[in-house]
């Protein structure tokens, strides 16, 4: 078999592993990143993308979404996580179908493509039919099914029975684009007995953990009455914590749980928009990244959000660190590009394939423009143009695993209009269902 | 001379004034909207637009900005205020000239009317050459020059001179679209007499002042120091304040403050990316609207903001209220859609001429795509849809004063790569310059 080439010349690489500029040209031989220079001979190249004027980045990685809520866009907005969970969203999950997810994710998908994220991680159900949306779409994921057995016995068994068929069935599926992770929904909604399985678990299969940890304040004050711990001491205190352990919010911390979280180098998902729309409360991000605590970015489901654009994320929460603790210098443009990027790519496990442009590494690239108003002069620090100037739609070009998913915001991969006919079709019918 | 008439036919027509949803068709004639039904007879119509799928608004107004400063987008980021302003924006300034910032207002407009925003007002310098870049664009404007006398008294004269001018010549101009306002800088870089001077010349051209005030805790403090008085007080204590006055930024304010601004009816114009950007402070929006205070939104300049995207700045104006107050019901996205439309019209005084859709009023009118990744589905109230979702790309067309500016995303009156040529040139030239 001959190798697959595409060339992209004479752009403008940023890494986000040490910030340095190359104005040249990469070339991708297969799924990898195979050579990094001013100048690249094109005559044997299978194809050439023209990047003068654009900037290429490694694919944005959203450390922490649900994909097929995005279903549920904007169904129910300006009300609290209580109110907005018990009264809208499960009430309408009680009626999802594997069609209807693998709709949602597929949705979701054309949404993280077009604004440039190549690597999303999920936690959900109907896990099986996610994983056929990414495998469909092109795109890399790591996915975990949302565990929660509120101390049923019975449940507890059925949930680790599906979090491990999913694992049987997609880890390294879709040519190694998927990783599977265990994904107990919370310490609030999960027992002791399923953290301490899970626990087991992740080392036995040698994989992740993705759970929800302090997102409100109302789960710190629950934690504290079922525990008299805070949600990062109990579950330290029953040796769930480590490095493989990716918590998503941690919005309330005490400075104890900010060492325990050091010490047991458990990984953090920052999601500042739907913590600010569900006004959850604003996370210590720029206290965390000073501790050497490793920081990724997510959007959380576009439910809460309303939308994925990780872009936008990261500006966001640039601004608020920046607001909130009255420091201008708070969260640099630089810093909020790698945590979009080599950041989230640790957090999930993934920096040795993923996350920054090196030879050897995955071809998870996009080229977003800056011929564009919003852009216009790219005369500052080109961190400083992407976070706080652009948005999702200047990324005009996003390839995955050395495969293009998106040229010239044209998508390869999956037909947009069909999908959208789909999407609407399914919230009506569950908007139906639940009446 | 007959009549210019536009149809736009099977749209969703979104009313901030009432926020009811009319599915029907609206006809422009001439600068105006002339009707409003369900279904327009198309026969003797110059010009339909297919509204189908499409979300029918008025254009969005911009309360503050200063829009040739667009040429200093990203020059200097992550510093506080004052470094940015004396260490970078003041000494590129000090080399602007008339040419300058009449490409910086040109790039300006194209991101403008790119991003839905049919009226902006502006404080700065060559005032002139902004209203020629308003006239060839467009856009409707509201234009006041930055006077700053720092307590000189001749530099004061040629600042009132300058602003009279400017009114003089551009008061009317463009079809009426250019009012002219005074635009003493701030309480703290124009002395009292100016201020006072310019309060005596708002009421003899019964026109509006635009002000920057309260902006950072610095400020507080200076005035205090100064006068003994916080600024709104020190305003109020020399009978400045008014409902003509347009104070920009306003995040420090005292209960007693607000009480000042209520019983002067002074116009706030909320700035909250800014504020975040140059770490100022979160503005008390939530109380400034409970106590029937008007508030619109601001974008700043592009060089402290990064963008001028309205949209995403009432989303973050929505989202900072909410996480700040840790409250999901403050600032709804109803309230921020009125915010971007019909309150920034009452703050600039036109409220009788623009800001809402309703006969009689001018064409200022603008259609965002539903057909949109970041939108589907749209089932959602359509100001979610726009606030929470949304972002500038999802306009794909702009109408001002009955002129379309911009169809399909393809603008009508500038040519966009012309202009951005000479941003570029000119952004570099000015830092050459200041070697």
């Amino acid at each position: 078999m001959t190798d697959n080439t595409i060339l992209i010349k004479d752009t403008l690489i940023l890494n986000p592993s040490d910030f340095k500029e190359i104005k040249g040209s990469l070339l991708i031989k297969n799924d990898k990143i195979a050579e990094i220079d001013t100048d690249i001979d094109e005559s044997n190249v299978d194809k050439v993308i023209d990047g003068k004027g654009k900037i290429l980045l490694p694919g944005f990685v959203n450390t922490h979404t649900h994909l097929s809520m995005t279903l549920f866009r904007g169904l129910a907005d300006d009300l609290s996580l209580d109110s907005w969970l018990n009264d809208n969203i499960w009430p309408m999950e009680a009626n999802l179908t594997s069609e209807y997810c693998y709709i949602g994710a597929l949705l979701g998908a054309i949404e993280l493509i077009k604004s440039g994220t190549t690597t999303f991680s999920d936690m959900y159900f109907y896990m099986e039919d996610v994983a056929k949306a990414v495998e469909e779409s092109g795109i890399r994921a790591v996915l975990s099914y949302g565990m929660i057995d509120f101390g049923d016995d019975e449940k507890r068994e059925h949930e680790i029975k599906e979090n491990i068929a999913l694992f049987e069935k997609c880890n390294g599926m879709a040519d190694g684009r998927i990783k599977v992770f265990f994904g107990p929904h919370s310490p609030y909604t999960a027992s002791k007995d399923l953290l301490e399985d899970v626990r087991w678990l992740a080392n036995e299969y040698n994989t992740g953990i993705h759970i929800h940890v302090s997102e409100t304040q109302k789960e710190i004050n629950d934690s504290l009455e079922a525990h008299d711990l805070r949600p990062f001491e109990y579950l330290d205190s029953i040796g769930f914590l480590g490095p493989d352990v990716v918590a998503a919010h941690s919005v309330w911390l005490s400075h104890n749980e900010i060492e325990i979280i050091k010490r047991n180098n458990v990984k953090i998902s920052h999601n500042p928009c739907s913590n600010m729309k569900l006004a959850s409360g604003i996370a210590p991000i720029q206290d965390l990244i000073t501790n050497d605590i490793c920081v990724g970015i997510g959007t959380d489901g576009a439910s809460s959000n309303n939308n994925l654009d990780l872009i936008e994320e990261l500006r966001t929460a640039s601004l608020l660190q920046k607001v909130n603790l009255l420091n201008p210098k708070a969260l640099t443009s630089n810093e909020a590009l790698a945590m979009g990027t080599i950041r989230g790519a640790e957090v999930l496990g993934l920096e040795q394939e993923i996350g920054s442009i090196e030879v050897g590494k995955k071809a998870d690239l996009i080229l977003i423009d800056t011929n564009n108003a919003n852009m216009v002069p790219d005369s500052s620090a080109t961190s400083s143009n992407i976070i706080y100037s652009a948005n999702g739609y200047n990324v005009d070009t996003t390839i995955c695993n050395g495969k293009i998913l998106m040229e010239n915001k044209k998508l390869t991969t999956l037909d947009e209009e069909e999908i959208y006919k789909k999407a609407r079709k399914a919230i009506e019918e569950l908007k139906e269902a639940r009446k």
